[in-house]
């Protein structure tokens, strides 16, 4: 099971893809889409869709896990965080691929033990986790870490 | 040039097309797309943006105009708000109509010369403004305010 996990931003989108293949985890790709800050909103909202839907034309994940919520300050960041996600889910929904959402916790709490872990230990469990001999962005980690915990919903996670 | 207007919303999106020729105004079509409530929300956000497309594909309005916040009681509604408008604003990108925002508070003062116009208001003069027989509802009522906003922007408008 190939899986396309993403973490939603308006200004960076982070994806992570993995295969599933009986527990064993395998990187195959991550990566972030950064939207044009000068850009009038609605055409940034495109370049998401766009990023995502070029990423799933390239490495054909046949799932799609999404971070949800975050704990936006305010009302207007969650709108424009909101819109992030909804162009992520429709580039996902309308390749047809199976949508999920989990919560920060739950990410957390599956590659790093604890539901409140740092970024940098979420970084770090995912190089663990996936034998990387680097260590990906803050935001491709985090789209790797919604991927890695789609597949331990199904499986008991062994480092591959 | 014909506008589509869009009033996003999880549970109920808006959309107004309206044809603007000198200053003219002609009604073309109004409804809405409703989501369906048991459905996963990422499903939700991807019937969002096949409504939409379909309209586009029937009535080919070659210009958006999407209502901008809301003033969502908390980020949890912001952020469900922000993923319908994103899946509404892809939609229309993806079919390359140029996408303008527009926020309630302007869409108002172009409809009913009050920023603070109550819904009952803006309904009653979308439908005395594009020479309606009978009232929209009230959703599709502010898609078309939205659309009358936007072509507001470029003609004095006149009843047509």
């Amino acid at each position: 099971m190939r899986i396309l996990g993403i973490d939603p931003g308006s200004r960076i989108t982070g994806y992570g893809i993995i295969d599933e293949s009986a527990g064993k985890l395998q990187f195959v790709a991550c990566g972030v889409i950064r939207t044009t800050p000068d850009y009038p909103f609605s055409h940034r909202v495109n370049e998401i869709f766009d990023g995502i839907n070029e990423v799933i034309h390239i490495h054909e994940p046949v799932v799609a896990a999404v971070e949800d919520l975050f704990l936006a300050a305010n009302p207007r960041s969650a709108l424009k965080l909101g819109q992030a996600r909804g162009a992520a889910v429709v580039a996902a929904t309308q390749n047809g691929l199976a949508t999920h959402d989990y919560s920060p916790r739950t990410v957390k709490q599956a590659v790093a033990g604890y539901g409140q872990a740092e970024k940098e230990q979420v970084q770090h469990m995912v190089k663990v986790l996936l034998a990387l001999s680097g260590s990906p962005s803050s935001d491709a980690a985090d789209a790797l870490a919604v991927a890695i915990c789609h597949a331990n919903q199904f499986q008991i996670i062994t480092s591959s």
